[in-house]
């Protein structure tokens, strides 16, 4: 008997090139995929993830969908995934849903988490997981700059050239800096949907301005112009992270969120 | 004009063969003598180590001397050091101190740290630093094993075979378990030395204390009977960290520990 199942992931994304299955290299999908397919004797599974995270980018609240024929239930199905799974890749929950559910289609937000390591010496723990920044940053420059970037527009301006999509209205809901310790950071943005590098390009335009190469004004002025080489560079992908994704109670996809302890 | 100088240091142990120098194999202090030695022309360091962590194992605070013939001050040397190693190893501090100090010998106490990853499903983020162990544990009879370790002792029970060290008496004032957060469990063990291995037995002791297959009173039987046999496994070294080492003002070793934040 075949039912939807949603599995929330968590990933170290480093050895990864990103999420979405590619011919001939080793991606996130593709490993769960392959361990699902194996739970049913080799067949075919496919996965439908609610953010395509880039290479070597991280996750933490990662969710899938897919269609299953197996024998375990929910709780044995995810103590198999723990299992098979690479110890990179950790499955939080596997939890039947309806046969409607998309775990894309019917997320009504994501939060992305940038981690920056402000310290001068940097952690050997983190360095997988944030950007080194190990320079003076101007703080009220930056939140004002991350102020300005709540609402409802289009995103063109801070959109990679690799993007396919027409429509780049979005509605960022959240922009925020944390500092989560001392030489620690994260920035935190929340919106209905994310274009190709949207938040890398934004922290690496508040970086800029965080060293006082570009001004506050600049988020406005790349939105204005559309022109993306306005904006500062497209941050390293190591410090971003999946953290999570929010569905309505009516998506089928099940209340409880799939947030994870930062 | 040479100078001996304190050098703090924290690393992730994964790609290391543990701290000390060995021919053929990469270790956390022949990286860093190679990083001093290329600050004066070549000219060989010797580096001396606080504590000789295990293959694999980690440090946050690790503390190591060595004489230094460079005209870098002692924030020159800092950042030359943080700008030569490896993003694996990281220096924390580096400070002129009395030519007589010894990293080792003045040592007054350290900190071991052994993370214990007990929810069930494990962050991929930590796998390199914590042992998994999800399982439901014991937690009153672990603690009550934990109150019997402090005290001045003879630790041949708990000391590995490769331990050529023939006075094996040391003096335990610390061991305690922390709840660092739901999931994540900490055995934390201070003392004015350790043997080899002695933590690790110590926690895989523990831990076979949590699953019930050892009674709390059996650390008292090991340490009576000083016969290894009778102590749980070796608890793999990916868990344990040197967190903190402690001196004396008068050892000559500044005031200040190298207590990293965990």
């Amino acid at each position: 008997m075949e039912r939807r199942v949603r599995i929330d992931l968590a990933y170290d994304g480093t050895a990864y090139v990103g999420w979405q299955v590619q011919p001939g290299v080793r991606t996130v999908q593709g490993v769960v995929e392959e361990a699902l397919s194996r739970l049913q004797a080799g067949r075919p599974v496919r996965l439908c993830g609610a953010g395509r995270t880039d290479s070597g980018a991280h996750a933490r609240g990662q969710v899938a969908d897919c269609l299953v024929a197996t024998r375990y239930d929910d709780a044995g199905l995810m103590r198999a995934l723990a299992h098979m799974l690479p110890e990179d890749v950790r499955p939080r929950r596997a939890l039947t849903v309806s046969p409607s559910f998309h775990a894309q289609h019917d997320a009504r937000s994501k939060t992305y988490r940038y981690l920056v390591e402000t310290s001068a010496t940097g952690d050997p723990w983190r360095r997988r997981y944030a950007l080194a920044f190990p320079l003076p940053m101007d703080e009220p420059a930056v939140d004002a700059a991350l102020a300005s970037i709540p609402g409802t527009r289009e995103w063109s301006g801070f959109t990679g050239s690799a993007c396919r999509v027409n429509d780049r209205v979005r509605t960022i809901t959240e922009a925020r800096r944390l500092v989560l310790r001392p030489g620690l950071q994260a920035f935190v943005f929340t919106a209905d949907g994310f274009l190709t590098h949207m938040v890398r390009n934004l922290v690496g335009t508040l970086l800029e301005v965080g060293r006082r190469r570009m001004g506050p004004e600049r988020i406005e002025e790349v939105l204005a112009s559309r022109d993306r080489r306005r904006a500062g560079p497209t941050a390293p992908a190591k410090g971003l992270c999946l953290t999570r994704v929010v569905y309505d109670a009516a998506s089928g996809g099940a209340s409880g969120d799939a947030e994870a302890p930062c």
